[in-house]
């Protein structure tokens, strides 16, 4: 998915966002902002979102001297990730489909994203799910639940700090002796590392890679050797989050359920799918409706 | 007012709206977004968001080749400002207190603001000044008649297309042989110019100047000498819209009453107000309320 203009007052907001999370100081803050204007006027828009993310965080970082600038808020919603999975576990049990229960959790946690929006709190999350059981869900549990059954080699594609703990429920209910879980390479927003999936207890349940890349998606072209050829080898590959999305779809690769909230107009209009909902999209599906695998940079959705 | 760092993906995005306002292709967009970048990775903050706003509109309308990237668009909305003036005029002599209703009528009409939002419908503004009557206003009707009546000669400071027509009907409560409006000097955005005033009649009801600026607020030092000398000299200023306020509050003008929807968190946080809120503001409480005249550029609302 290519990046469009749309993602410009987008990417600076994130900057300014990451800036702020470093330090309290306006001149870094602006310095960051200013870096990043200077960058955007010259970028790119053959590459995805995630690919430009990259750029941009890659500055803020550079220029806010801090090389984790989300890492007090990785810890702090790590903690929470795993005490809603440990309160939340019991009803799984409870539910007519745990399967979808597990699921629509996992979905859930991907709202904990500080790409998207910098102001999220605790009760937000906490809220959300709780909801969680009732919400609809756009897309096809059962599909997935086949396609899992199927598979001989599972890669889950994890995405930020908080929400790896509420995919183990997903994860539990998935046969672990087949599944690999890969997270981000290096600290990028507040997505998860190997040393988040440590910290929340990720890698006692399930073998876990790191795709070797500071990237918010998954740029191929950017993973260790290692990563791509568990990318490729995998029978089905479980995807989550928006920028794993917008770096991935379009493709080519089968057999891929890309489970996300989306956050953007841009997103919203490619999945045709409310904003904010929760959604199970078929790799497939998404190839058969955007024959091209790009939207156009002028595309609106507004 | 300074301008805050949060206001960069503003600006960014106006930009993007407005290119799109004048044609449909890419190229064009991204040529004025990079431009509207570069500019940003330099500007100075002491000057308020209108100050900025000039410049990236001047970029805009120099990169996209259109001296009037809104031109249809401010036809459109005083074309419905008209039918909404005429069509509820009726129901203000029904009103248990005129002024006041004619009051709520012209803050709705401040919704047109196509630098805030550029999806905005006509759908939207009529279903807000149908509610305009039983929204709760945030601040003292009570205060400004009084000193509309203390008033010798009052400067009415228009904001934009379709808004003014609707700002007719509480002009036509004001001392009319003692009140002046005046629009912006040349296009910028939606906002009216003397052009407009004719189109929906404004300038047969009252005396119209114009600012001889074109930027989307009133900054004094931009704007002609006999605009500068009519601020100066009147008793009372009814000023309208976020623009003008974000560039005359805390510039110790007293007796200016401030009509606006705010239309930012910034302004929000400054006056303590619901975004998309009718307000009414004395700008005496205004400056008693921000003692320094100016927020700082690390102020958080969020």
């Amino acid at each position: 998915m290519r990046t469009s203009l749309d993602c410009y007052p987008c990417f600076v907001r994130q900057a300014l966002d990451a800036a702020r999370q470093v330090s309290d100081d306006p001149a870094v803050h602006a310095r960051v902002l200013r870096g990043v204007c200077e960058f955007c006027a010259e970028l790119d828009l053959s590459h995805s979102p995630p690919a430009i993310g990259q750029q941009v965080h890659r500055i803020v970082r550079e220029l806010s001297g801090s090389s984790d600038p989300y890492a007090h808020v990785k810890q702090q919603f790590n903690r929470l990730g795993m005490s809603l999975r440990d309160r939340l576990r019991p009803r799984l049990d409870e539910a007519d489909d745990p399967f979808d229960a597990a699921l629509r959790l996992a979905i859930a946690g991907n709202s904990i994203d500080f790409g998207a929006r910098s102001d999220l709190t605790e009760e937000d999350t906490t809220a959300l799910t709780n909801q969680a059981f009732t919400r609809p869900l756009h897309g096809h549990t059962a599909a997935l639940k086949r396609a899992v059954a199927d598979a001989g080699r599972i890669l889950f594609l994890a995405d930020n700090t908080g929400e790896i703990a509420l995919d183990m429920l997903l994860l539990e209910k998935l046969p672990l002796d087949r599944t690999t879980v890969a997270v981000r390479g290096r600290p990028i927003i507040n997505d998860a590392t190997l040393e988040d999936a440590r910290e929340v207890g990720l890698t006692e349940l399930v073998p876990v890679i790191d795709n070797g890349s500071d990237a918010p998606g998954t740029l191929l072209e950017d993973c260790s050797p290692e990563f791509v050829e568990a990318f490729h080898t995998a029978d089905l590959v479980i995807s989550k989050g928006q920028g794993n999305y917008e770096s991935l779809s379009g493709h080519g690769r089968r057999n891929i359920y890309y489970l996300l909230i989306p956050k953007c107009k841009l997103v919203v209009g490619r999945l045709s799918c409310p904003l904010g909902s929760f959604v199970v999209r078929s790799g497939d599906e998404d190839e058969s409706l955007t024959p091209q695998g790009a939207i156009h940079e002028d595309s609106r959705t507004h």
